[in-house]
């Protein structure tokens, strides 16, 4: 697989690799796990110097898995619909088989030598688990190596930076990320992926130390091997301590034609450029040609009340998330104050400013948009929005003596919504502006994965992409 | 302080340490946190051989942190009202100048140099950090070597067991549990401590890995240090994840009489001893005589709704517990298969049988527990119930060749719906069985903390201690 040319992507035309589409050809024996395998490890050696997708491969332990997984398919028993795919893990969660590094100096060497209870489902399902993928450090803003596989001069997005992109340069039909604010969702869109950030609780988070809106979730290049990895591991390893899993049908639901969508703006409309807007606004026409119907704030009062409800969510969910976490970073930068970014400082210093009336205040923020949310089940079965704020921004690296960008992998403002009422969330390659990416995405409301992925394979079966220059 | 005679606790009579009745002399500088310290230490030379509360003791760092809040002291400038006070932390929670053994080989030398959020807090309010105490393998079942400081052939109940009996032979004014089941409430019950479970996240667990139903608390020796140091700790590092901190007064909240008071026989009632019954029922009617009004399962049919959804409170708890800590577990296991004990095995052998469903069934059972918990708002100020079944049972110790007792630290079926409600509960050293100490328990609505403490205040000090032979 050759590099693509930066700038030309076309989603009408893109090939995403899927594990869904050699299912037949591994089950009729024309095909196998094992050399499926070695597709992805020929395409790593092709792209991976330029695209860095990768902290650490293990292609023994992977074709050995592949082999076992071979074996089954030969014998017409697969242990599941993923048995066999090659799937990359998230730095952010334990391997038995791979150190731990969490894109942090910190943890450089860290090697627990245990499974992520995701991880461990995967590989019950017969999953082929090829390598930890980059994160940007500890999940958060400062980046690490990984490219934009469709110009590598820009972020692929983060902090699941090296899952989406991966996945994007056809390494893996499919990749484990994780999302407190915009982490899985934007990445995947700034890379053309689909990806599911389920339900908050939707997917065991196992040991992962993550805050009360984390989750992991499935950047895909297929929205079929997307529901399938997600509900695979959720029928094994269930969803986080205190929340049912996420819950579903065992395949991959079919298209539904959604009677009517919510078109939600958000607060990142307001400093969208012109032609990602204009580019969003003509899918919605064509949305509306197709028989939906569109609700804007403008039209209902209780999507205007959401919109409100919603429109600090960057600054909630930043203050939620900081206060969650300083106090393991204040550990962990008193053990090693040189292992840890000097962006991942400031975090500390804004959350330390804190008091716990201030934390309070913003989860009350969060629960009163989320009963706000609530209100909206009725009136229609999904909201629709931008997954990100345009193309992937160029990111030329940190400069000595210069400021630190704040946000180099891009921007979570439309993704912060979703995060925050822990509501399900799909981003879908349905434009490009630029020749480059730009994901739409859907959301239900909490529990309704199943409903959201179902009009998602409407929407990607049916409407036609939209391209501007 | 000599031992006392196994079997003579008469809760009249004896006087619990306190830092509270310290405060005058440290204010006016006649006593000092560092004499206050030497006390304990003196205590803790005379009976630690046999009490065995403790796994690791600081002196060193604890003189050092004494001097200094001395020093505070005389200058008339104390951090908080817990400034100097001595104080031990569960050997779960992380410290980052002692190990974290968890009462498990696995964990032996286990050192990761950190604070836990809530050892944190305490340091800033000025606590002396003096020690780490045992607690039952994991917080489970599998007993440390800590006896009952009433009778050293009985446990001290668990897994609380090191901080419930610290307090009890007077070694410390406070020290931290944690609780899932009853490990905060039973072994504070069987030591004739007051103790406080909070609502569910009311104080931040930090890194420590826990379920969905843990809860950090209080043992103390008196009812104004044990809300002190719960408050304290509250306003510094807030509540769980998600979950807002504890709130109430700075200082503890003034006696307060209950008008109405839900009697809760819950599903212990049927299994327990004679006289722990009637000492119940006897303390009961003096409580009527004071002008209180009780409502029991045959006065109310909420009340009997409630009896009915917290019938089944310990198969619940056990459910949820167990899958909650699974995964964890098994990776343990499978890195320290000797490292383990036979009781933990079996409780993951019980929790891998289960499937993702019966969790869920589980956590809908929680759920309708706790709306019909809510629905009993109106109707009584608290509910009040044993703390313990009965006395603190024999404790001979695993016998070679002998079935595993499944329970060596005690029953926890009175600490189940507290648990499983996510409701605060406090226990008061109400009653005398045989000599030993048995807990009465006040449970309040969730967030209502404050309230369950002011009634616990009025019950303390107005009510006449049972004593059963």
């Amino acid at each position: 697989m050759a590099a693509t040319v930066a700038g030309t992507y076309d989603p009408r035309v893109f090939q995403a690799l899927t594990f869904h589409d050699a299912m037949p050809r591994l089950s009729d024996g024309t095909d196998s796990p094992r050399a499926y395998l070695e597709r992805c490890l020929e395409t790593i050696v092709a792209r991976e110097p330029v695209v860095q997708a990768f902290v650490t491969l293990n292609q023994d332990e992977a074709r050995q898995a592949a082999d076992v997984s071979t074996a089954r398919w030969q014998a017409g028993r697969p242990l599941s619909a993923i048995d066999g795919m090659p799937i990359g893990i998230k730095d952010l969660l334990e391997t038995r088989d791979m150190p731990t590094e969490m894109g942090c100096e910190a943890y450089r060497g860290n090697f627990p030598k245990r499974d992520n209870a995701a991880v461990w489902a995967l590989r019950q399902a017969g999953a082929v688990i090829l390598g930890k993928t980059v994160t940007a450090e500890l999940g958060g803003a400062h980046p690490g190596p990984t490219t934009n596989p469709f110009d590598p001069a820009r972020t692929p997005g983060g902090s699941s930076s090296g899952s989406a992109a991966a996945v994007a340069a056809h390494m893996l039909p499919a990749a484990i990320g994780t999302q407190v604010g915009g982490s899985i969702i934007r990445p995947a869109a700034f890379c053309g992926n689909v990806a599911l950030k389920p339900t908050q609780g939707g997917i065991n988070r196992g040991e992962r130390q993550a805050t009360s809106q984390s989750t992991h979730g499935v950047h895909a290049g297929g929205i079929e091997d997307m529901w399938q990895v997600a509900i695979e591991i959720a029928r094994r390893a269930g969803g986080d301590r205190g929340f049912p899993g996420l819950s579903g049908p065992p395949k991959p639901p079919a298209a539904v034609k959604p009677e009517r969508l919510i078109v939600l703006e958000t607060e990142g409309w307001s400093e969208l450029d012109e032609a990602s807007r204009l580019g969003f606004e003509t899918y919605l026409e064509s949305l509306q040609q197709a028989g939906v119907t569109l609700l804007r704030r403008s039209h209902h009062p209780l999507v205007e009340a959401l919109e409100q409800a919603v429109g600090n969510g960057r600054a909630v969910c930043n203050a939620i998330t900081g206060w969650e976490n300083s106090w393991a970073l204040r550990n962990l930068v008193e053990e090693h104050p040189d292992g840890v970014s000097e962006r991942a400082k400031t975090v500390l210093a804004n959350a330390e400013a804190m008091c716990s009336d201030d934390y309070h205040a913003a989860l009350l923020k969060r629960e009163a948009a989320q009963r706000c949310h609530a209100g909206l089940a009725g009136l229609a079965e999904a909201a629709i929005s931008l997954a990100c704020p345009g193309p992937a921004p160029h990111w030329p690296g940190d400069r000595p003596g210069q400021p630190l960008a704040p946000r180099p992998t891009g921007d979570f403002v439309f993704n912060a919504p979703s995060s925050m009422l822990f509501a399900p969330a799909v981003t879908l390659p349905l434009m490009s502006v630029g020749g480059l990416p730009v994901g739409v995405q859907l959301m239900g409301q909490p529990h309704e994965d199943a409903r959201v992925t179902a009009l998602a394979r409407w929407l990607l079966g049916t409407t036609a992409p939209m391209l501007v220059d």
